[in-house]
């Protein structure tokens, strides 16, 4: 992308430290062949949003098997500890890089992201219509609120339903909600340490693409998902985007 | 179970008409090599907390795969016509069946119900505690209200969630969502057209357990967790209760 404005630098990080909690190797465990943050730096250089594209890390597989597809920021140990929040590891790249003024953080855990659900964010933001934007999805759940008496038991109250009158999934537009997959925002809301600031837009992703990875049970889910909706570059959904192909086709 | 009081009667029934929607034939279409409906068939057989087991169709094939698995209520094509409310088939149902006190709808599409998340529920109910008793699960989502200004722009809002001091999951106790499995109710609930009402409480299961098959799409991930997840009466999950087993093992 060509900035209309020369100083403005968006760039791309994606968090990606060695020590992962839950699934232990995440970010570079095979998911469908391919280590799974190969699917989101797939999409984002594919994009072509971002000035600089980043992988933060602590660890020299994971700096390895990407170096050949972003810069890599090396934290330390401690800045990639359980207890350190994204943003504050976010904050430590900033420090080391003030050419940047809005940053996307892209999340490895939701490998069905495709480039072009990062141009139109990139547009917003760049554009100066908006601080933060961030992906969303659109659930239809029926929320309830717990309350617990003075004896113990426990009874609900519905908070998003009307029992009288259950609407059904195709007549509610239903709610949004993060899916995780990125957020861009200012340097100014991560130095004040916020991911969502100022004025706030959302991008919504379709459910088929907004599968995350929480929980060990979530890799099958998502290795049948990415067979279908992750972004392959080399594949036929390359939309012509055919660099860093490293072998020709067979065919 | 033998009920404490002789004159009420819990009954469960699974709503299966024949024209489906999204996928055909959906309530007996093979998921992991049994018709869909069998799944919750066996958990409500094996829960032992019915005083009788009702599919209600209008379709001789379910009815010829339900019938000895379950009584089989037939209603009319009309009945079962796309926009009629499950309550309102409920309705129809109870009209014919003035012996029932309380009921519990079961829904083939969560597969993964098993007998013992029926256990709890029943109880809560018959021991006159509550008036309604559902199937909920725990989620961790982040909730954002969209508004559109007068320039037609639209900006977003948070619901739950303080953006200078996002939770970590592991520290949100998260929100209690319908995950559409079970819903036990008095027979006044459903003459007033509610599934919910009076008193009530909830029944709490693993997000492992709470799939739900809502579009084409979750097929697949849900035939994957039945083969993990799923009760299979027949197996070694079967906890003693081998009736109904049609031949026997081949070792």
């Amino acid at each position: 992308m060509s900035h209309s404005e020369g100083s403005n630098h968006l760039a791309a990080i994606i968090l990606a430290r060695g020590g992962s909690k839950g699934i232990p190797r995440k970010n570079i465990k095979p998911l469908a062949g391919r280590p799974l943050i190969e699917w989101v730096l797939g999409a984002v250089n594919d994009s072509k949003v971002f000035d600089s594209v980043w992988v933060s890390t602590d660890d020299d597989e994971i700096e390895n098997k990407c170096h050949d597809k972003a810069k890599v920021f090396r934290r330390s140990a401690e800045d990639a500890g359980d207890n350190v929040s994204s943003i504050k590891s976010i904050q430590t790249f900033l420090e080391h890089h003030p050419e940047i003024t809005n940053i996307a953080m892209v999340q490895c855990t939701s490998p069905c992201l495709q480039p072009w659900h990062l141009q139109e964010p990139a547009r917003m933001i760049m554009n100066g219509d908006y601080d933060s934007v961030f992906a969303v999805t659109r659930q239809h759940t029926f929320r309830w609120k717990e309350i617990v008496l003075e004896n113990g038991e426990s009874i609900l109250e519905p908070l998003n339903i009307d029992c009288k009158n259950r609407p059904r999934r195709q007549d509610w537009k239903g709610e949004l909600v993060e899916n995780g997959a990125f957020y861009f925002t200012s340097r100014s809301n991560i130095l004040e340490g916020m991911l969502q600031g100022g004025k706030i837009g959302c991008y919504e992703m379709a459910a088929t693409h907004s599968i995350d990875i929480d929980y060990p049970e979530d890799w099958q889910i998502a290795e049948m998902r990415v067979r279908e909706f992750g972004y392959n570059p080399h594949g036929p959904v390359s939309n012509g985007c055919q660099k860093k192909r490293k072998k020709p086709e067979s065919t």
